[in-house]
């Protein structure tokens, strides 16, 4: 079997980073959603960029699948070894290259995480504010064009990333951008392979652009009768050009699965979080100014604080929205599926969403990133249970195609890993087939994350 | 011959918006700067995608060059048709087809001039801010990845475009992108387009992002004794965050040509020119800040004004920076260069720039967008001088690799075209061959600008 000869050769190279340990098979052949477990053949844990060269050149040597992982924290099935072959676990390349303080600038390796990064940048007075919620690798999150909580303010990792150190499916090595802030020298291969799920080829440095840590942060929360006061008041605030640092939306369901998880007693409405950064005269006038909105759509008072612990709680409420959804069903694992809408059509999207899910016999929260028109569902399903699974996803799918039909995209953050393929002609039509060209281009052996993103003849 | 057939057959299908009068050609065959003209065999006017696309229908049967056209303003002879053709002028496609004010986007042909746009825009309270100086086309914008002095807080062309029409050198139509606000729905192929300068397809639809026209703005103007407390000031404001609209750095020969053109009494020092965008209390705020930064590095006391009469004859001054400096010294074209570094490095390599340039026998003002770390050099020549033009374009190469010596590019905006295709290997190394590789996917017979941007074989 060449995949077999590839494992062997490979091993020759890594000796035990090379693994094929039954449990770390299993370990990175699932992921945090409903989807089937699929385990590569091999795991193996390079150390350098040459190390990462010589297993793609192995691989195309042997047409040998060859899948990156970081932590697994995609939603799609993205890291999936659908097809078999050698996953690339990029655990032991974690480390911070170069700190650049006066340029605001930090090169990486990719698998270190984002909290890991944030925490040896405390000093500095800097920080990296993409926050996809998990404690995702850079490398990942750089794959999948990651964003969150705090794309409204700071961009997604299409706006974060300046340059990548990227190993070809040949085993060629590039580097794309640079450190200058901005460049018209020639086509944007950083943002080619930013968004490109491991495809076009392994993401082995990264430079980032960090931001200065607010003086003044500012989080408040509030309520409101509908599910159109709570979006109509999101889309006054953009237009008003309200420079919010988050601005996230929780449905009445999922402010049910909060109380339940973490003993909070958040009326069952819908409910708007914020947060401002700023020096403390601009955060007082954004969050006043923020309030009058709030007042004018019949919201709650918005309560706001600048204390720390109260801002941790109501983040942390956040982040582990998705563990408080499921802990609401016993048992279940959820099908969880994003869209992205012009922010005008936003409150119908939510609102249509919301009826079918109603209409439907699952159970799905809506929870989003309000202030990028994106927002998601977790539908939770029974393990194993076919049934509830398609269900899940007629509900994803009417989703995907009411945001094309409103102007939006069928994945704000998310990405296509498996969940999403079927989608892809829709919204991007002979575009689709440029992507499959662009592929076949980069990797002719078809062996970067095979059966991801695109369709090949 | 070929390009004769091709001609002839688009000659049927636009009758007389095909034209080869002689001295449509000449217009068509010229740039701004110093290149040779290059006219092209044809120059055509369609007034539709669908023409497009059969233009390049049957362009590519004749493997005929087409070149696109907007409005000429371009520094590098990007629009030279350099093995004749057809130019293809976009000047009959310039309306704004749907302004959405609650998305604050806007979708536009290509043909559409940034200032028009704006003037269109007026009344809804947006506007679009990427301004490159010229009153250039939003499609020629693009595809040169344009920024200029509004960059530092509004971003560039990369930034601002959400969604392309592009029709591709076989004359198929592809939409790129959407009107949402994020997408991690595929390859970024609009982010491949953007920048491309018409070697990969024709772009005939633009979506844009709009902003909110600022509720005050104000603008002011300081000098200092050297190059570094002007370029030192910057940095200093960049790393505390102040968000400035525009920060823009002259030196003292600059400030001379304003002088001399417009009849100002400018010190005959470096000079920044700033403007801030914002609440009348963010503004003052953010004033503030700046004026006590001036003072750190001894600058003259902070000028400042929010009357638009004095606002707008700052930024005329600015705009017509090229002109003014051409008139320094009478018949002369120039050699008109740009680099963008760290910021860090930005003060080194000005002040060596302006060593390299005084020990030269040319002269050549420097000024620049420094938020970003983005300047340009105008170097004078007399028109067929190959003594000066070998002088100016040394002079330009030591730039562009000193850039790339202290982490920066060749060029932060005005792009390759015929002027900077020389150190692309330089900046770029193997991923250069990779742009080719993708030109060649897109554009197997090289019919689109061809010899710019990438070398093939």
């Amino acid at each position: 079997m060449t995949i077999e000869a590839a494992i062997a050769e490979i091993s020759s190279v890594l000796g035990d980073r090379l693994t094929r340990s039954k449990s770390v098979l299993e370990t990175h052949g699932q992921s945090e959603t409903h989807f089937a477990p699929a385990p590569p053949d091999a795991v193996v844990f390079p150390r350098s960029t040459d190390e990462v060269s010589q297993i793609m050149r192995i691989c195309t040597r042997h047409a040998c699948p060859v899948i990156p992982w970081g932590t697994g924290t995609s939603l799609e099935g993205h890291s999936l070894a659908i097809r078999g072959g050698v996953t690339v676990d990029f655990s032991l390349m974690n480390q911070v290259l170069a700190v650049n303080e006066a340029d605001m600038d930090v090169t990486i390796q990719p698998g270190l995480t984002r909290e890991e990064l944030n925490r040896q940048l405390r000093a500095t007075g800097l920080f990296f504010p993409v926050d996809p919620g998990a404690n995702a690798s850079l490398g990942g999150m750089a794959g999948t064009r990651a964003s969150g909580t705090t794309a409204v303010r700071y961009g997604t990792m299409r706006d974060n990333v300046m340059a990548l150190e990227v190993v070809l499916a040949d085993g060629r090595v590039i580097r794309t951008g640079s450190r200058a802030r901005k460049s018209s020298a020639g086509y944007d291969l950083t943002g080619l392979f930013v968004g490109s799920e491991g495809t076009l080829g392994l993401i082995t440095e990264l430079t980032l652009k960090l931001h200065g840590q607010p003086e003044v942060i500012s989080s408040g929360i509030c309520d409101f009768a509908s599910i159109a006061d709570a979006v109509n008041t999101v889309i006054a605030t953009i237009q008003m050009g309200i420079p919010l640092a988050r601005i996230e939306f929780v449905d009445a369901a999922t402010a049910a699965a909060f109380n339940a998880y973490a003993g909070t007693q958040m009326p069952l409405k819908p409910h708007l979080l914020v947060e401002f950064h700023g020096s403390a005269a601009g955060v007082a006038d954004q969050a006043g100014q923020f309030s009058e909105i709030v007042a004018d759509f019949d919201g709650s008072d918005f309560q706001w604080s600048d204390q720390t612990e109260d801002r941790r709680a109501l983040w942390a409420l956040r982040h582990n929205a998705y563990y408080a959804i499921l802990q609401s069903r016993k048992g279940a694992t959820a099908l969880v599926t994003d869209v992205c809408v012009p922010i005008s059509r936003l409150a119908q999207a939510v609102e249509e969403t919301r009826a079918d899910i109603a209409a439907s016999f699952l159970d799905g929260p809506i929870l989003g990133h309000v202030g990028d028109g994106n927002f998601h569902v977790v539908l939770m399903v029974k393990p194993g249970d076919e049934a509830e699974l398609a269900e899940a996803r007629a509900l994803a799918s009417r989703m995907a195609e009411r945001s094309l039909a409103l102007g939006g995209t069928i994945t704000g953050e998310h990405g296509i890993g498996m969940g999403k393929l079927d989608h892809m002609q829709a919204e991007h039509g002979e575009a689709w087939a440029i992507m499959g060209d662009l592929k076949q281009c980069l990797d002719p052996g078809n062996i970067l994350n095979p059966g991801k993103m695109v369709r090949l003849n």
